[in-house]
């Protein structure tokens, strides 16, 4: 075995974290015949006292991996999953409370939607089966995210969604930006305008002693305003687009004071038909081909005033 | 320059196509300020008197590729796209049609579909927007597919869908099964049934001469009955429920007679918290880990009797 | 519960199989301090006796996916994985020799190759250590396949690969093709050709009579021809150029007497540089864009004169 | 036209950047008959005075992402692709001093690699060709990746990788954690230590005035540092395996003071075959459940004692 300590020269550990990612937890609930479902993807990353454990190999402030899995499970059983913010407040509490050696955790979690198959009394003279309140389909539209942080004094909740795609097929331009010698670009003044949103809001709520937001309530009525602002925005340029849903998110919702959005262009190139003698007119209803790469990238932060810019620059996918 | 002449020892060309794969697609039709969006994903093989390109590179009989991709293209604005069945069939009939050399042409089409951004005048307060009608969000669930052939006499038809995710909470058991030297399988009487259906369905329609299926509405119908028969019958195994699934569609819709399904067991397994101290029954409301690998698979067809089985049993992505 | 009987209306199934994919395993054989690795995906598919399970749900029938799972857990210790198509052999002809309701075993492989990571004393003045030979890289090539099909007399061996991109970068022209309304392509007489082969080969060993082939020799010797012929092949289309990569194979390799090919032609554009003033030609060495979507698609099968074609058209991941 | 002045309600831009994402450029270079080949996926963003373009939607200051496109393709003729630092230096500091309104580039780039095929006279009896220098393979392996930022004054280059597999079959032992009410875990003496690593090293090198490290040789030589600390360390936990690489890295290479790991832990199960009457001890070579999720995940900086901690915490894929 291989001596391990510290080395001679000088070289130093510095931000590390560890746990379990992706601990995939279904939580049904049932309330006579009508169940309800959570559907969650839980990671867990702690920080504390770990330098023995990376210079040395020593566990003895380890909490191991498998048991953040195990809390997962076990807290779901216990205490309910009543949305996925609440849930990351209790385990992220859980661990900095319960642990000497653990002085912050954050925990992130992406939740899946789902919504109920409808079945009727019209189908039962194929089985006789009655309506039915256990069965679902998933929805698949956005992935809805959250990710909380404790450090044994304040709590950072960050809510967010992902892979929310929208188009608008009219009302966006493009014009009246630098020319120098390498742009060859043409004006548009009728283009479709598409993008995947993620978005990342922080929410102003960060301890017990405040009253707590209703989490799922802010996040349908934040995605709500998400949307119709894209919609209702006569768009210049997507970076106007961005900065109008975020000031719509932060004019409505008291309890968020912060927002980024990673929002890619998802181009759609009007095709050049002339070659086949066939016009191809965004006023007339247009063929566009719709490319994957290489793609703008637009990224911004929106906040309120006097707020201070705490989401990072990069947001990862757990 | 190598001489590529057929080479002395006897080998033989098998069966062959080409074409140009995943054509991305975006058709926008204006009704006045209502606008409608086609987005589909078209992939064209061709195959027919293809001997030379392969023995000697001589290609004289070869459409190129992108060729095949200017015609998707430009069809889509002088025919529209009603239906991707439809757009499939137009675009199949016009490559064996328009070319000695192709005997057969294959359109396989992915169908991605969106719904209406709702918007109010409630939010016109922010900015002065009316209700408009050109903003659409990803629907996200299942994409719908649908692939044509055509051999100069004769089309084949099959619609279908892929990803769409559906589970039971209860109503599913699993029992009676054989027990080997292997088995350690505990029999459940309560479990949850989950699955990512994947089904392709082969229609009757083959001519001009008859008359062609609503598309969009036999696809709209299938679907509902493939989700109420998962959501209705209790199910023994997968097996039974995919069977039912399949029964119902053949028996609802006189315009399909097959039906293949690839159904894989979206394990759900209910969680062991006795370490812990908790019960973690599936009648109070249970808590499962969703797992990823290994995973049953199912795959089945199903056909009106005496129909003639003709979907493939391996079912490709594009 | 409902009941579950066969409809009344006339609807029958057809071809079904079921078992458990992909089961993730990972031997490691010691000699000494010197390890070896084999890491497989394996994947059972089962037929036979399997109407009851489908029509009332019986499951008399049916060895349960989780006991596929277990057996091929099992099998990798009692008898080792001496080669993917070996280990495939072994399981297929179990579960039909072992269970009288399976009439038909069908077991998918995907293999991934790992190379040691080289060590020296050169860096034991950090720590101390000798060579080691337990350490290992994931090669991250190609994913070799297996499938082995058993149906109480026969096998069908199918070895294969996928994922190997390559690249000539010069020795492909593309001209003399068909011109019709919709072609705008220009003609290339120096292009660079780029693919992804994915390939599967039918070897003739059937029966315990014959000699099994080297299985590991057969696939390097195999992939060894197909890459060769690739680079040495002055090509005008990309099916002389997969031609001649299954000639190759089938005239080398007596025991192969069949192969399928599906080669997505992975356009390299390149760039027009005039409106910069630069030129870009290809003999000078030139910038390319690297295209996703769309791309043309070469699929083919080559085999030995009097050979019975047999591998599907289709070729699915697993 | 919706006005789209700044709301009177106090909300305000925060960070933002935008640009093209994932411009996939090939660079063939020609010797003669032997080709060189430069692989890479570039991603541009641009940061400024862009406070109008969200505000109101003025282009006035905006380079459009389209000229950046364009820009990446120009470059790689003009300039050549030494390396992907290289490159990414010479975009960067054109960015930026060539437009007034941005002030910060930052380009990231990945790179792919690509090794020769290997033809031999040998194979001539088939086609007669002569070696060939103008064929390659993918390697596959790792991604190379890069990331240079540009404020005017001075530059930050991030090297790194990911994607890079990697395997010990023993000298890994786990034990002597935190046991707490969640903890079933046993401890084990000989297991499987697998990972993911995705590594961002950061160079002192900021200015002209510096000698420019060796990009190619640079990076080589610490991925080989990695792998042989990786393979040579007997690991009591993942986060000290991590540690021995981060330290091997500085220690042996002058240029780069911080190193920034994520490196899940890939769990590899010893597979419990005891209900078949199966002994699978890790000393005779065991057999593996390789898990996909949860999975452990460790990640830590190391750094020069005294540097400053730049790298992000959270590093993105592009």
């Amino acid at each position: 075995m291989t001596a391990t300590s510290r080395p001679a020269r000088p070289v130093v550990l510095g931000q590390n974290q560890y746990g379990k990612a992706e601990n995939r937890v279904v939580k049904i609930t049932r309330d006579g015949d009508t169940h309800h479902i959570k559907d969650l993807n839980v990671s867990v990353a702690l920080s504390g006292a770990m330098d023995d454990v990376h210079y040395s190999g020593s566990n003895s402030n380890v909490l191991p991996t498998d048991t953040t899995k195990n809390t997962v499970f076990a807290f779901a059983k216990e205490h309910g999953i009543s949305s996925a913010e609440q849930f990351g407040v209790h385990l992220a509490r859980h661990f900095v409370e319960s642990q000497e050696g653990i002085h912050r955790a954050r925990i992130r979690i992406e939740e899946y939607s789902w919504d109920r198959i409808a079945t009727s009394d019209a189908n039962s003279r194929f089985i006789g089966a009655d309506e039915v309140q256990h069965s679902f389909v998933r929805t698949g539209q956005e992935t809805r995210t959250a990710q909380v942080t404790y450090d044994g004094e304040h709590f950072e909740v960050l809510s967010g969604l992902k892979g929310l795609t929208v188009m608008n097929s009219t009302n966006s331009e493009f014009w009246g930006y630098v020319k120098d010698r390498y742009t060859t670009l043409k004006e548009d003044y009728d283009r479709i305008l598409a993008t995947e949103v993620a978005a990342v809001w922080r929410h102003t709520w960060s301890t017990d002693e405040q009253r707590m937001p209703r989490w799922d309530r802010s996040y349908a009525e934040t995605k709500k305003h998400m949307l119709q602002a894209f919609a209702e925005t006569y768009s210049l340029s997507l970076q106007q687009t961005l900065y109008q849903m975020g000031a719509r998110v932060i004019n409505s919702r008291a309890e968020i004071e912060e927002i980024r959005f990673s929002m890619p262009n998802k181009h759609h190139f009007r095709v050049d038909l002339e070659p086949f003698g066939l016009k191809n007119d965004a006023a007339d209803g247009a063929v566009y081909y719709a490319a994957d790469r290489p793609y703008g990238l637009i990224e911004a932060t929106v906040l309120r005033d006097g707020a201070e810019p705490r989401i990072p620059v990069d947001m990862t996918n757990l």
